[in-house]
C-alpha cells in the first residue's frame, strides 16, 4: 500500500510499504485523511526513536466488523487487555500499551489495523476535514478532566499553536475569563471572536490565573505557568516534548498543583463537532495528497493543521 | 535581649540583640524552647538572603492580649490583612505576607513579636518539648489538604528526615499501605511500630504509589517520585529548597498531579499532640541553651531534632 514512513530523521512516501495485518480484535480502516500534528514533527526529530508509518489523528472507513463500510475516527492507545487500566477502561494507562502512529504503524497510509473497540463512528452532518480534528480535540477537552474550571475562573492558555487553539476553544465553551498568550499575531487572529483576552506577552498578569494551560511545548512554559498562576491555582501541562523544564520553588511556596493531561475522551469530542460548537475549519492550512507528505511536514512546521489525503 | 543571629553564612548568639517592638495587634511572647529546622539550615547557607533572628518553630508565653501568661505556639506567615487571600484567611499566601524567622525576626531569642491572631494556646497536657512540634507537624497535616489519601492507596514518602518522620507518622493515622524509603538505616528505625514498610532503596515499586510525598528536598527527588507513581497518581513535594529539580516527561504521560505543599493546620496538630496520636519526644536528638546556638546548628545538619532553651 501507500504511506509516508518516517525513519533516520525524515518522512517519505512509500509506494509499495507493506499492508497492514490485523490481529484478533482488530478491523482494517481504510484512511480517508489524516493530520499532522506536534508529536509527528516530534517524531521526526527522533522522539521515541520511532519509525514506521506515522499518524494518529484521521477519519477513515472501516473495512470489516460493526462499523463496516461506515465513517470512523479511532483512539490511538491500544492496551493489553488485562491490567488494572485495562480493566478500568483507562487503556491510555496501560503500561504495556501500544500507541497508533508512535509506536507501531499509523495512519498516513492506506490502510491502518486497530482494535474495532477503539473506533467511533462519525455522524453524517460531520464532513472528514471537521472528524479528523478529532483525536487533538479530545486532548484539548482532557484540560477539563484533568482539573476543575469554574465559570468564575480566569484561566490562561500558553501558546495558540495547533493544540492551544483547540484548548481555547473548548475552554471558551466553559464561560470562564479566558487569555490566550502567544507571539504570533496571526495565530491570535484566529481566536478573535472566543470572547478571550489575546495578549502577545505574559508581562504584567503575574499571580493572576486560578489555571494556566501550557501548550507550547518549550521548557520555559512551565516557569511561565508558574508565574502567572495564583496560589493553589493550577498548571495543566499538555505538552510531553517540554523535555528539561525545571520546576521552580514557586511550585511549593504557591501550593500549586501541576497536573500532566494527555489523551481525551472521543465521544464528546465528536459531539462538539456535530453541534458546530467548536470550530475547526479555519485551522486547515493546507490539504496535500499522501504523495507529497514531505512538502506537507516542511509546511506544518510553521503553519497551522497539515491534512493528507490518502 | 539574648538572641540567636543568622547572617554572612553563620549563626551567632548576640548577648545584647535590640528587643522587637510589637506593631498593633502584636504580641510579645517570651520564647521556651525553639526548633532547628532544614529551613534554619537552608537560611544558614543564605536560602532568602536572609539576617536576622532565625527560628519559627516554638513554644512560649504570651505576654499581653487575651493568652497573656498562657503558653501558645504561633502561626508564622503575618498577612497584610486586606488582599483576597487574607480576606479568605489564607494568611499563608498573601503576596505581601512576611514570615516569622524567614523575612523578619524569630523564635531564637528571649522574645518574638507577632500577630496575636497568629496565636494557638498549648493545652496543658501538652510539654513543652512536644509543643515545640506544632509548627512542622501542622506542615505535615497539609499533606492531607493538599490531596485527598484514600484508605487502600498506597502511599510512599521519600526520606525520614525531620519533615519525612512527621509526615509518615500523619499519614499512618490514615489507615493508608505506607512505604518510606530512606537511605539511613537508623532514620527508618525510629518509624518502626507505624506498621509501615520501610524501604532502603525505591528500586522495584515503579508505578505502584497511588501517592509519592517527596520529603528529601534533593533534586532528584522529584524524579524519583515521578517513577514510583502510578498513572493519574499524585505527587506532594514538601521542599522548597529542591531547586533545579526538572520535569520528566512522564509526568505528562502518566497524567500525574504534582502539588506543592506547605505551612498546615495548627489547631488539628495541636489536637493529635494532645491526644498522644503522633509521638514526637523520640524525635529530639538534643536541647541545647541559646547559647550555645552554633553547636546547635552544627548537630542539627547530622541529626534529627535539635532544640534550643532559651
Amino acid at each position: 500500500m501507500r504511506a509516508a514512513v518516517i525513519g533516520g530523521g525524515r518522512v517519505r512516501f512509500v509506494p509499495d510499504y507493506k499492508d497492514p495485518r490485523p490481529r484478533p480484535g482488530e478491523v482494517l480502516v481504510r484512511i480517508k485523511l489524516a493530520g499532522i500534528c506536534g508529536t509527528d514533527l516530534e517524531l521526526l526529530r527522533g522522539y521515541k526513536g520511532f519509525s514506521g508509518v506515522t499518524g494518529h489523528e484521521f477519519v477513515g472507513v472501516a473495512q470489516s466488523g460493526k462499523y463496516a463500510g461506515r465513517r470512523v475516527v479511532g483512539e490511538i492507545n491500544v492496551g493489553c487487555g488485562e491490567c488494572e487500566f485495562c480493566r478500568a477502561g483507562v487503556r491510555e494507562h496501560c503500561l504495556r500499551r501500544e500507541v497508533i502512529g508512535l509506536t507501531r504503524d499509523g495512519a498516513m497510509a492506506e490502510l491502518v489495523a486497530m482494535p474495532e473497540e477503539n473506533l467511533h463512528p462519525v455522524p453524517d452532518e460531520v464532513p472528514d476535514e471537521a472528524a479528523v480534528f478529532t483525536e487533538p480535540l479530545a486532548a484539548a477537552l482532557r484540560v477539563l478532566e484533568s482539573a476543575r474550571v469554574r465559570p468564575r475562573d480566569r484561566v490562561v492558555v500558553l501558546g495558540a499553536g495547533r493544540l492551544g487553539q483547540l484548548v481555547a476553544r473548548v475552554l471558551a465553551l466553559t464561560g470562564c475569563r479566558l487569555t490566550v498568550i502567544d507571539r504570533n499575531d496571526w495565530k491570535l487572529g484566529l481566536l478573535r471572536g472566543l470572547g478571550a483576552e489575546l495578549r502577545s506577552s505574559a508581562e504584567g498578569i503575574e499571580n493572576a490565573a486560578d489555571m494556566v494551560v501550557e501548550c507550547t511545548g518549550r521548557p520555559e512554559g512551565l516557569k511561565t505557568a508558574l508565574r502567572l498562576v495564583k496560589p493553589m491555582g493550577t498548571v495543566v501541562l499538555k505538552s510531553t516534548t517540554a523535555e528539561g523544564a525545571e520546576v521552580d520553588p514557586s511550585l511549593v511556596v504557591k501550593e500549586v498543583g501541576v497536573v500532566g493531561s494527555r489523551c481525551g475522551p472521543f465521544e464528546p469530542a465528536i459531539s462538539l463537532l456535530r453541534r458546530g460548537l467548536v470550530r475547526v475549519d479555519d485551522l486547515i492550512s493546507s490539504i496535500y495528497p499522501l504523495e507529497r507528505v514531505e512538502e506537507a511536514f516542511e509546511e506544518a512546521s510553521r503553519s497551522m493543521k497539515v491534512l493528507l489525503r490518502v
